[in-house]
C-alpha cells in the first residue's frame, strides 16, 4: 500500500530532556533531508539505514538554525511502519518539540492522526490488530503484570492460537464444503459430520479456556474499580492512605514518574486497584453521605471490590448493618480497624453477617494489618492462577465481546451437528465463527471499526 | 577523566508512543549487553557505532522478555557527553520505561544524578559551562525567541565573545607581569599603561553591551511578570481570557502539548508574558481585594508590567486615582475597556494621571483592540531591537551578576590606571576580572557551583 508521509511528536508532553519527532511515510528522508544539516554536508539519503546523525535543522527557507538534533534513519521495510522512518530527537522543550514538528510539517509532512503510525504497521501487516491492540494496552498498563499480558499479545501469542483456531475451522469449512459439492457420496457426509465436530468441540473448548482467563485479564488492563465504604470516622481515608503509601512505591520508587496519573491506581502485589472517588473520600471522609444514597449505590454496584471498614471499638449499629445488605452479592472484604482500641465490636455477629467473605482486622494507625488485606486482595482475584505466567489472557473488552460472540456461533454448529440439519446449514455457523475470530486479528474487520480503535490511541503511536 | 556509568529516563514522564531511558560511562555497552537481545544474536559490542538495533530486553537471570525496544548505540568521543552511550527506546508508557530503567539499574548502572549527562559533558569538555547552562534553558523556553536565545548561547556564541574578552585581558596581564618583572626599564613602564588601559576599556564596553541585552534577554528567558489590576467590574478577567486564547494558540496550535504548562505563560508577540495570580483573577476579578492591600502592593512592586484596567462607561472614581498613584514610577499600560457602552470617563483626565503611559481602549467583548494592546507591550520592552537577531543576548541571572562584578573590577583597574597606582595593584583587578568572566564559562567554577548549578536541570539531561 502507498501513503502519504506522516509527523508526529512522539514522546509524552512536558519538559524533558529529549523529544521525538517521529516522520513515517515515501517521503520522510526527503523531507529530512531538505531540513537536516549534517557538519559531514551529506545527505540522510546517501547514509546506511539503521545509522545515527548529529546534525541541526536548518530553516529551508532563511538557513536559520532551528534546533540542535539527532537523527535516525531507519529505511523501510525493517522498521515499525515498515515504511521509512525518521526520528529527530530535540530537546525536550514545549518550544523546541513543537518548532520541530512544525518545520517537518512545513516541509510536506502531515500530522499524523491518533495511532496512526500503528494503524501503517497493521495496514502494511507487519502487524495483526490484536498486536495492534496490544501496543495500546502496553504503554497504558499499570502493573507490571499487566504489561507482561500486554506483551505477550503484542509478542503474538493470541494471534498465534486464534489462528490455529481459525485454521481448524477453515479445514472444517473445506470438508464440508467437499460435501456440498459432492451430496451423492454418502460416505463424504459420514466423514464431515465427525470430523466437523471434533474440530468444533475443540475449537469451542479452547474459547472457554480464553473466555476464562478474561476476567482476570480485564482487571490487569483496566483496574479493580475498589470503593472503600463505612460510616464515617472509621478510617476509611486512613485506609486509603496507607494502601497509597504502600504501594505507590512500587511504581513511584524511581524518580521521574508523575504522581498524578499514579495516584488512582495502586498496584498490590500485582493486581491494579483503581480507587473510585478517592477525593471524595479524602474530603469529606463519607462517601454515601457526599454522593447522596442513590448514586452510592451506583458506585457500588459498578465496584469490582469493595472494601467495607467497620470500627473495632464501637459495637455494629444498625447503619452497619445496612451495609451488609448494600454489599450483598459482591465482592468484599470487611477491615475491622482501630485494633489499637480496646474491643468493642462482636467478631462473631460481624462474621456472622459477613457469611463467607473474609475478615481482616488493622490498627492502621499502627500500620498493622495491611500486609494481610493485601494478600486477601491478591487471593480474592488471582487465587495464585496469574502466578503460572504463561498463559494467553484475553484481556480486551473487544476481544471478549467476539469470542462470546463465536462461542455462541460455535454451539450452535455443534448443536446442528448433532442433530440432523444439512450440512449448509452448519456451514453457515462454522463460517460466522471464522469471520468472529478474524476480527480479533483484524483479519475481517472493516475500516470503521479500524478508525474507532485507532483513534483512541494515544498520539505520535 | 573517568567515570562510573549512570542511566535515567530522558523524556518526560507520563503516557506517549516512546520513552527513552538513557545510559552512559564506560560500562554503557556492557550493561546494554547484559540485557539486550538482538534476532541475529548481535553483540552490541560487535556493531559499528552510531547505529539502531531492535530485539527485546530480556531479565538476564531468567531469560524473561522485559520490553521490546530499539536500542541507539554510539561509542564515544562522539557522543553528548564524550563517553560511550547508550539509548534504549522503549514503550511510553510508565510501567513499561520503569520497568526498562530498573532492570538497567540491576544491570550495573547507577542512577543518575539531575543534569549529569550534561555535566559530563562539561566535565569531559565537550561544553562549557554557559552551553550546558543554554540546555536547560532551551529545554525551558515558553517562546521561540527565548529558545534563540537558548540556542545561541549553546552554540557557544556567548562562550566565543566571553574567551575573546579574557584574552584580551590574559595578554594585558602579560604585559604587566613584564612590568613587574622589569621594573628597571622605563619605556616598559611607559608602553604598559596605555595599552592595558585601551584594553581595559574595550573590555569594559563590550560588558557594558553585554548588560544592555539583559533586561531583555531576562525577559525571555524568565517572562515578563504581569499583574492585571483594577477596580472589580471592569474586565479584567475578560482581559486576562482574551490574551489567554488569542495567544495560547501560538505555542499549543499543533496538539500533544499540555495546557497546564503553557497555561500561566502567554506569548505576545514573542514576548513572555508570566500572568501572575491568574487563579485570583479567574475567582474573584478582585486582586485586591482578595490578597489584601499589604500583599497586592508588594505583587504590583514585583511585577514588571502592569496592565491597569477602567472602565470606559464610568467616570473615573478615587480609588482609580489612588491605583494611579500605587503604579507610580513602573511599566504599565492603561487599557480602557467596555467602549462598546456610552462614553463617560474622561480621556484627557486619564491621559493626565497616567503621564506618558500608553493608554489603549478596547471593548473585549467585541473582541477590538487587543492588537492595539499587544504591539504597545512588544514595543514597550523590545523597542524592535530584538528584531536584529543577531546579537548575544545575556539571560541568566547568574551570568548577568558576574558580568556586573566584572563590569565593577575592570572599572577599578581603569580608574587605577588613570592614577597613578602601581602596575602590580592594577593587575590584581584585572586579574579579578579574568576569573569572573571565567566563571560564566565555568572555567574558574568550584564543584559546590557546579552541583549547584547541575541539581537544577531535569532528570535524564
Amino acid at each position: 500500500m502507498e501513503f502519504d508521509t506522516i509527523a508526529a511528536i512522539s514522546t509524552p508532553s512536558g519538559e524533558g530532556a529529549i523529544a521525538i519527532v517521529r516522520l513515517s511515510g515515501p517521503e520522510a528522508i526527503g523531507i529530512a533531508d531538505r531540513i537536516f544539516r549534517a557538519p559531514s554536508g551529506k545527505s540522510l539519503a546517501s547514509q546506511a539505514t539503521h545509522t545515527i546523525h548529529y546534525g541541526h535543522l536548518n530553516d529551508p527557507w532563511t538557513e536559520e538554525i532551528v534546533e540542535e538534533v539527532m537523527v535516525s534513519f531507519m529505511k523501510g521495510p525493517k522498521t515499525f511502519t515498515r515504511e521509512d522512518v525518521i526520528e529527530i530527537n530535540c530537546h525536550g522543550g514545549i518550544v523546541s518539540v513543537n518548532r520541530v514538528l512544525s518545520l517537518v510539517l512545513r516541509a510536506g509532512a502531515r500530522l499524523a492522526e491518533p495511532g496512526e503510525f500503528t494503524k501503517r504497521a497493521f495496514l502494511n501487516g507487519r502487524i495483526d490488530l490484536s498486536q495492534a491492540e496490544a501496543v495500546m494496552d502496553l504503554i497504558r498498563a499499570k502493573t507490571d503484570r499487566a504489561m507482561d499480558v500486554a506483551l505477550n499479545q503484542m509478542e503474538g501469542r493470541l494471534s498465534k492460537l486464534i489462528g490455529t483456531l481459525r485454521q481448524a475451522l477453515l479445514e472444517s469449512i473445506a470438508q464440508m464444503e467437499v460435501n456440498i459439492d459432492y451430496p451423492e457420496y454418502d460416505d463424504v457426509e459420514e466423514m464431515t459430520r465427525p470430523i466437523m465436530l471434533e474440530k468444533a468441540q475443540w475449537v469451542r473448548a479452547e474459547i472457554d479456556k480464553l473466555l476464562q482467563t478474561s476476567s482476570q485479564g480485564k482487571i490487569l488492563r483496566e483496574g479493580l474499580s475498589t470503593v472503600i465504604v463505612g460510616r464515617p470516622n472509621v478510617g476509611k481515608s486512613s485506609l486509603l492512605n496507607s494502601l497509597v503509601q504502600e504501594n505507590k512505591a512500587i511504581v513511584t520508587e524511581i524518580a521521574g514518574t508523575t504522581r498524578d496519573i499514579i495516584e488512582e491506581y495502586v498496584n498490590v502485589r500485582g493486581v491494579p486497584l483503581r480507587l473510585v472517588d478517592t477525593a471524595g473520600i479524602r474530603e469529606t471522609e463519607d462517601i454515601v453521605e457526599r454522593i447522596g444514597v442513590e448514586r452510592s449505590r451506583k458506585v457500588l454496584k459498578e465496584a469490582d471490590l469493595i472494601l467495607y471498614v467497620l470500627n473495632y471499638s464501637e459495637a455494629l449499629t444498625p447503619e452497619d448493618v445496612l451495609l451488609f445488605e448494600a454489599v450483598k452479592g459482591m465482592d468484599y472484604i470487611v477491615v475491622i480497624n482501630k485494633t489499637d482500641l480496646p474491643q468493642k465490636i462482636d467478631l462473631a455477629e460481624v462474621q456472622k453477617l459477613a457469611g463467607d467473605k473474609q475478615l481482616i482486622t488493622t490498627s492502621l494507625i499502627e500500620e498493622e494489618g495491611i500486609d494481610q488485606l493485601e494478600e486477601a486482595i491478591a487471593k480474592l482475584f488471582f487465587e495464585g492462577s496469574i502466578e503460572s505466567g504463561d498463559m494467553t489472557y484475553v484481556s480486551n473488552a473487544r476481544h471478549i465481546s467476539l469470542l462470546h460472540q463465536a462461542h455462541t456461533t460455535i454451539s450452535d454448529a455443534i448443536e446442528a451437528a448433532q442433530m440432523d440439519v444439512p450440512v449448509d446449514m452448519i456451514q453457515i455457523d462454522v463460517t460466522r465463527t471464522w469471520e468472529l475470530l478474524g476480527e480479533i486479528v483484524g483479519d475481517t474487520a472493516d475500516d470503521g471499526l479500524l478508525n474507532q480503535l485507532f483513534s483512541q490511541f494515544c498520539l505520535g503511536k
